[in-house]
């Protein structure tokens, strides 16, 4: 046998710092990496649990606290026990899932959707929509996105050599006041300005993260319009397609010429409350799913299959059984169940159509002017010192706005954190106590 | 609740193709997609086995036909219990698998390899040899490949604009008789000449797909001297690394100069007969790492987290059980009963290093010249022809292997045939059956 034991133990950092070479090869990619929002909030957070000895309650990402159905688990169990579902499968897709997101879906599509050459599966939506802009941006290609923007689109597009366009939606023109997220609007003529003739696509995203607002069917119908007008290939990022308060519009079902142009992004992960498998798919037209396929192919090759498979058996189930109704029944309690709390503080919030997050307006919530910030939130907005002072004063994670806005445009939501609600319940009434706390900052 | 069945049933091709509209936006890449060596064997596999009623024995693609091993599978049952194991993992991957994959290098690498700073796992090899290129590759960078290649590495480099250099392995001088892989030769003046200026990338593999060659270590001295000469970060695709039959080694650990300009790959897939779990890493320099997991974030965000976790877990079992040690053994048996046949039938073949592929010789084996060949074959090199006849003929399938040459190149490699040995002993039985069958082809 080959030698298992440890002999040395230099550290990575005296290993190769001894060493007098030339320099490194450059990367060609990624010479600035400033610290996202999920690893400062993150840090944060520990810091706080460490000085403090107690637990945070962390509302920030939006991952779910809890495990995806039974029905769920017990298919990637059994999936597991057959050889070829922990061998590769087809680069587009075990033929099972592709059969059960066309069986899923067709009937919203008016039509049966060809899992053949209709459907491609991706290891999540995020690479599904990483492969085709990979598929169809060329460098210098511009890319329309609605801020606050989910910000994975940003490297997703820039990676290729795609450049975003910014169009912003507008806070509700009341901000004092708790309204729907709907009053989260967008200003078509913003929008239509935004075009030139560099632009390729334009991403959706509905319900949308992080403002809960479901487009309306005439704002899809205005969007999908100016889309066929200017031949735009539409992206439309409806990973919480399941997860509505209110009537929900896929835009590639409003016509048959924006059904052409739209490849609508499906995910397992946030149907199922599995983040953690990576499943995800595209929904279009032949002729542009080819392209993602290939693209898909080169970055992945396939998806991992057991998950897959379970995913497969779980829409089947959930085709019968009443997993929708009830996830949507959840999901809703839990946002009542947070509200309450800013109810109780008289601060205004959106009022989610869909999704598991909530934007709250905190301009009314006074923090001592002598609070002592780290250096790491210099020349950050508004809100991520908010966000800092909230895990500090009473242990509940929430995530700075702003960081989904460039920063022209952060003024917009500096006055906002996002909540997430896909919490266990006593977590979400042990955030609701902590933030009670908050009254005596508020005038 | 919505509309749960099909209202109208038209075809995909129906529906897309009534539509008289501006031309579709044109991909920015992959506009040619010519048919890929995997499509054009399974189809001529399946459509021989529905002409002939009698299944095919596949040992084309390299996938097991059996399963992981019991302690892995219940690792990822008992992962699939946990509720933040359905959940997304870290970007750069799971604690657990990180320090897993720490433990079960580090002897080799004669120090401890820093988990979180040294290590990316990625969703399967392809995925981080893909970030690898992402990251490093600007636009006409130069990449050197040893054909015959892994035929993902050519799009895994053009795709983010690198450049491919070829330069071949030798066969084996006396190819008219079996002898070791380790014949199939490279020429270090060829190599060297290879070099440019544009060069920032070698790949090397071994044990060697699809050769059955482990470099020696003087063979990856010679490349690694040049490699550090000229500044090139070294890719190292050891993703067979737990199966050789002849001393294996590693490129990284030759010295600190090359250490520090190597990314060493591995997989979860190859090690545990899982490649359907898509569970890979990178292990290297972290002034290299680093970059690699930003693009790997961008692309994937993360690993499914079950199969990270199942990973983990197998790695430390497999660090004090037989598992290595028994599935060399076990994989050696099946090269040798499947080459029983080829040395019955007097055909040359390389004796794997490592690995489980087998290149025959079949220039012994004469096709009837008017045998009819369908027109896909059209303008490939003879041994598609000769595959596609064996699946004909006996019905056992292989992969031609110019495939993984360029076009200058094919005449090396237009005499052999590819095999697989990852498959249950009863069906190497049925083909060694199948094989001996082509004796009257022989004179």
């Amino acid at each position: 046998m080959l030698l298992r034991r440890v002999v040395h133990n230099t550290s990575s950092i005296r290993f190769y710092s001894s060493m007098t070479l030339q320099p490194l090869p450059k990367p060609a990619r990624f010479a600035q990496t400033p610290k996202d929002v999920w690893s400062l909030i993150n840090e944060a957070a520990a810091a706080s649990e460490e000085a403090s000895g107690k637990k945070v309650v962390n509302l920030g990402q939006g991952f779910f606290s809890y495990s995806p159905p039974q029905f769920a688990i017990d298919a990637a169990k059994k999936a597991l026990d057959v050889p070829a579902l922990n061998q590769y499968s087809p680069t587009r897709g075990r033929p099972s899932l592709l059969k059960a997101v066309s069986d899923a879906y067709s009937p919203y599509f008016g039509r049966t959707l060809d899992p053949a050459s209709e459907i491609v599966i991706t290891a999540g939506a995020n690479e599904g929509m990483y492969a085709a802009f990979t598929a169809f941006l060329n460098p210098g290609d511009e890319v329309i996105v609605f801020e606050p923007f989910f910000d994975q689109y940003i490297s997703n597009i820039e990676l290729p050599g795609g450049k975003v366009v910014y169009v912003p939606l507008h806070p509700p023109k009341d901000s004092q006041h708790t309204s729907s997220a709907a009053n989260w609007s967008l200003d078509i003529a913003e929008f239509e300005a935004a075009i030139t003739p560099k632009t390729k696509m334009i991403v959706v995203n509905t319900p949308q993260n992080p403002t809960g607002k479901v487009f309306s069917k005439e704002e899809l119908t205005q969007i999908g319009e100016l889309a066929v007008k200017h031949n735009l290939i539409v992206l439309s990022d409806e990973v919480y397609d399941r997860l509505y308060f209110e009537p929900f519009t896929r835009i590639a079902t409003l016509n048959e010429a924006l059904a052409r142009l739209t490849l609508t992004v499906g995910s397992a992960g946030k149907i199922f409350a599995a983040t953690g498998w990576r499943v995800g798919w595209l929904i279009g037209n032949p002729d542009l799913i080819k392209y993602v396929a290939a693209a898909h192919t080169r970055i992945c090759f396939c998806v991992n299959s057991p998950l897959q498979e379970a995913s497969a058996q779980a829409l089947i189930q959930a085709q019968t059984n009443s997993y929708y109704d009830d996830t949507i029944a959840s999901i809703k309690k839990k946002h009542e169940l947070l509200n309450s709390a800013f109810e109780y503080l008289g601060l205004p919030y959106s009022q989610a159509q869909g999704g598991f997050f909530v934007l709250v307006n905190f301009s009314k919530v006074k923090i001592p002017a002598d609070y002592a910030f780290p250096s790491d939130l210099d020349g950050r907005a508004k809100d991520f010192r908010t966000a800092y002072w909230l895990i500090k004063e009473v242990g509940v994670v929430a995530i700075p706005p702003t960081e989904f806005f460039i920063p022209e445009h952060a003024h917009l939501a500096e006055d906002y954190l996002r909540f997430a609600v896909c919490k266990d319940d006593d977590l979400l009434e042990e955030a609701v106590e902590r933030l009670k706390g908050l009254k005596k900052y508020i005038e």
